[in-house]
């Protein structure tokens, strides 16, 4: 015998597949939508489904746009002749956060990993370089994760840019802002060492 | 400058209006949604659109349905002198689950509230003591929740049913199981107490 109505387990099962959501939170986020107002579940449903019609990759940096051009790209007053190379949108996000930074961007949609398959040619890698070889380019900073693929991918960049001759430059390593420095991983506190600033 | 997409921030929105949802969370979300196949987000909105259309209240117990009847009601199998009364349909479900009752429900759609103006003709008590008039029920478990209102709600009820001479009883009040005693509420552990059984 089906307790709960067939419509309800469906969602529950949709609600499963997302990233953190356990079977027990998909029944109570379900449960909760079929409590409130049809309306509220109706908004979040057109969302959900006008989620990727209304995004495209940016034609210069593939950043999420919707547009040809991203917003940043599009953007008058950004500083052309700088830009950082990201693994995916998020973290243009993340580094627009900031209020920091003033170039452009450049997401490579992904890191090189042999493992899942991920070559050089799966990435916007070529499309960097021919930026870059288009002139006007002064510096490069490579902003992959600090991860062994963001690693890899990075120098793997690096190789491919050397011949150009453009300035190619890193986020800092150290220690995070308010982290303990007696908790913080060795590798951590090493490049925090080695990359020791004038006080 | 909006960096996010609006399809993107309004996916967001919706995620950060569900219960225990907060904005990171709601932005892990939309992203992680993002990222994967167009499909995915699809079969998900699909189920949040479907969800209302594919139920409705049974028109014995006012449990969830998918036809006139709900599952419960229609089942050859069941007890049908024995209903459990029960806020919600959720409560209904929890009760199946244990795989102990083998009676039928009646649903109330809520429990009797003054402060949020939930009198008890906004509640099924009227039909359940028309089924009651109706004959052949010899029990009416009360099983509202264990909070003021549901003990309330129960309250009323029994004054509702008690010219009826139906026999009414409600769920046990003890420790819950796997609880410690140490850390049970005084209350429960009074409740306990009274309701000690023999072994």
């Amino acid at each position: 015998m089906r307790i709960v109505p067939s419509s309800v387990e469906r969602l529950i099962e949709e609600l499963g597949k997302l990233p953190g959501v356990g079977p027990r939170t998909a029944e109570r986020l379900a449960f909760h939508l079929l409590k409130t107002e049809p309306a509220r579940a109706a908004a979040l449903g057109a969302a959900v489904d006008g989620l990727h019609a209304g995004v495209r990759a940016c034609r210069t940096c593939h950043n999420f746009a919707e547009s040809d051009e991203c917003a940043v790209c599009a953007a008058p007053n950004r500083e052309r002749g700088l830009i950082a190379v990201v693994e995916e949108p998020f973290d243009v996000v993340a580094i627009e956060k900031t209020g920091l930074y003033y170039g452009l961007y450049h997401v490579l949609g992904g890191v090189i990993s042999p493992i899942d398959g991920i070559g050089p040619d799966r990435l916007e890698i070529e499309s960097l370089v021919a930026r870059v070889e288009n002139g006007g380019v002064g510096e490069i900073i490579l902003a992959t994760n600090p991860s062994l693929e963001g690693e890899s991918t990075a120098m793997y960049i690096r190789g491919q840019l050397e011949s150009t001759g453009v300035r190619l430059t890193r986020l800092a390593r150290g220690l995070p802002v308010g982290g303990d420095l007696e908790y913080a991983d060795q590798i951590t506190l090493g490049r925090a060492l080695q990359g020791r600033q004038s006080f």
